[in-house]
């Protein structure tokens, strides 16, 4: 089936009589649209005016669709809006304030005189501040830009839908307040010491879309110089949700994961964590391959083995692929009992549909593994317990919380769905608990 | 009187007769404390519960104060809260989502895979972002807290209270996103390059509470490097609101402000301001003192002339003050027919009355300039025309603006009317636009 990417608000008046939508609904389908969503703005006694969801392939696509409806008789278009673009004027977040300020004495406490005392305290006792302001709950969104989903190095300013996205989603799913900041600089150095310079103001620091290998200098250096939570998403998020599914995959085929061998194809970012955190969770044997020679001895000096990808295939049970290559998994190179994650966006190594028809027990995409199940609830648990860091422990205990939430029909649980949040911190203060991390960030 | 600083919550049981409470303010009163709001927390058969402020003058009054109550027969305390603090507990600002997320829908086009497009959209044509993202709502509110309040330099962390402050009323008074940034440095040109690495993700850059000669240093290179709206709210914010002030206690007593000497007392962020602010509203003569040589010589550049603080106050008809001195300006050197500003908080260089008595027609002190009526619409005005400055002609408007919105019986507005924040706002857009400037920002 053709993609369906584009979604456009169509608002158009037709004739009340029976019959019309039904005419407007084939002229789509004829033209290979799709329809989502149909209200109704307006009941007249000739006219209706409805605003309809017309799904298609690309700009071109929906041109051709709407001058088909466009030649049909009785039937005007009155408006036409790209639904993405719509939702995003304005842009999608705002600081706000959690305090009322009605009278003049809510100005007085909240501005002056009444702040000063409140930063006189914070001066004597810079520890008051997690209380005292919002540094507790807020985390911020570094970013230079150099490495945005798929599309490469676009630089800070076009990422920053992404990071208000991530700022959405920090907010909808655990309440912590998550700022955007857009480093304008390439070079990591550069960013590491902005970084420093701001990071009194965030109770934690999340790191998001940086190119390799700058990502790892980035994250490794302000681990150490930083005591506060520090998390690449790109890494820690995506193989924490990988490591759900992988666990869930393993559990649904009555594979032992433990027992079992990964294949890790891709050492990027995202790849090089998912080995990572395989070792971490308990994985006997870890295979890695890629073109850099580099990316492969920094995860083989951390415990993982280096194989062909034709070795890898064959010896692996578990095969993750994050290469960014698709059809890069031939079904000749699936062998039968392989579960086979192949996540690169949006184009997978192998369609989950192949690699089940050519044996695999267990097979699913990149459309699976959704960070957004983990860094909201991991943030909201370090900074509930003001842990210095966040371990690998608790990504682990993350990932089996995701996996154990996870309904009978996928490996992994509904982003939507909030309890699943709630349970990740939960995990995460949990871990934190018994690491005797509770109270160790510093401002 | 004393100065009653200090509000207190005090949460107390009494007895449900009549007398009680009236016994209870008296022990009050005879201690020197003062009674706020008053509220029943509960009514019982046998008692009630209420909460009451005390105002009390510092925290050995308030203990003194308790510990009368406390020997009430009868009378309970059972719970005692600094009432400012507890308004500052958990911060006082919170990034939110604009956007629902409610079904799988708000997810593809807030996150991925919608997003992508936007971010390609704006990669291509980056002023796009001012519509596309929150950009155009959004200003960065930066200091390094050098120089805070009457504090002195507390540093980033310890300004953080103030900084929040201000972006609650950005948020209440002028819907503006206001996120505070606290740059941990003192060198003024690794503030400018953190700044400049910074600025792409603001609509406008407010600086605040950077200490003498910085402060200037900072504004005029980041004026001149970026190509969107810089202030520096210490001087600009307070030299706008004396203005207004200024015209407003000239017109209440006949005086001509341009026809009328003016001078000014104390040349830091604010004093140095105000002269070049009378300056280009048209005051012929402006006369500046200051213990500085350097402070006068660049005040003293811009139009205005030197004069000894005795000369000053001879030949003034207007007087502001500004040095932080209490008690610098003696009666004896007040004239019939002066108009006295003397505005250091928490104490003036001579008190209104005292002015008032020695033969000044008006006199105010700082509690009259409030920086909050300011800046919350000037920069809601040059969001709203994207304009790529904040011009003079701008603070004179916006000064007009706010001396026109006074009440009768004050020489300024109440910051707490929403009207006049609206009326700031336009002031500044109807500027932008007889100025050329409709547009004209850069992101």
């Amino acid at each position: 089936m053709r993609k369906h990417s584009i979604d456009t608000n169509v608002i158009l008046r037709m004739p009340h009589r029976p019959g019309q939508l039904a005419r407007i609904a084939k002229v789509i389908g004829d033209a290979g649209g799709l329809l989502g969503e149909i209200d109704v703005l307006h009941y007249g006694e000739e006219n209706t005016v409805r605003d309809l969801i017309l799904e298609t392939a690309d700009e071109a696509h929906t041109e051709r669709v709407l001058a088909d409806i466009r030649a049909l008789e009785g039937v005007e278009i009155l408006e036409v809006k790209d639904s993405v673009f719509e939702k995003h004027r304005g842009g999608k977040i705002k600081m706000t304030s959690r305090v009322e300020i009605k009278q003049v004495i809510d100005l007085r406490y909240v501005y002056t005189p009444g702040v000063a005392r409140v930063c006189k305290a914070i001066e004597k006792d810079p520890h008051l501040a997690w209380d005292l302001t919002a540094i507790g709950n807020t985390v911020g969104i570094f970013t230079n830009g150099t490495r945005v989903l798929g599309l490469g190095n676009i630089g800070p300013l076009a990422s920053l839908p992404v990071m208000e996205g991530k700022s959405v989603l920090y907010d909808k799913f655990a309440n912590v307040s998550a700022v955007p900041m857009l480093i304008d600089t390439s070079d990591p150095d550069e960013f590491i010491e902005t970084v420093m310079r701001l990071a009194k103001g965030f109770g934690g620091i999340h790191l998001e879309d940086i190119r390799i290998p700058d990502c790892f200098k980035i994250e490794d250096e302000l681990k150490s110089r930083l005591k506060k939570p520090v998390m690449h998403d790109d890494q820690h998020g995506t193989a924490t949700v990988a490591l759900a599914a992988i666990l869930n995959a393993c559990k649904k085929n009555g594979v032992d994961p433990k027992a079992s061998k990964l294949g890790q194809i891709g050492l990027g970012a995202a790849g090089s964590a998912i080995a990572r955190l395989a070792l971490a969770y308990g994985m006997r044997d870890v295979l890695v391959t890629d073109l850099s020679q580099e990316a492969v001895a920094a995860v083989v000096k951390d415990g993982a083995r280096y194989a062909t990808l034709e070795d890898l295939m064959r010896e692996s049970d578990i095969v993750v692929a994050t290469t960014g290559r698709p059809g890069l998994i031939r079904p000749d190179m699936v062998r039968k009992g392989h579960v086979i994650l192949s996540l690169s966006n949006p184009e997978p190594e192998i369609s989950p549909s192949e690699a089940r028809k050519a044996g695999a027990v267990f097979a699913a995409d990149g459309r699976t593994v959704n960070n957004a199940l983990a860094y909201p609830g991991i943030f909201r648990g370090v900074l509930d317990t003001r842990s210095e860091k966040i371990t690998k422990e608790m990504f682990v205990a993350v990932a089996e919380t995701l996996a154990r939430l996870a309904p009978p029909e996928d490996v992994v649980p509904n982003p939507l769905d909030l309890t699943v949040h709630a349970a990740v911190a939960e995990a995460v203060r949990d871990v934190a608990r018994k690491q005797g991390l509770v109270g160790t960030a510093e401002v």
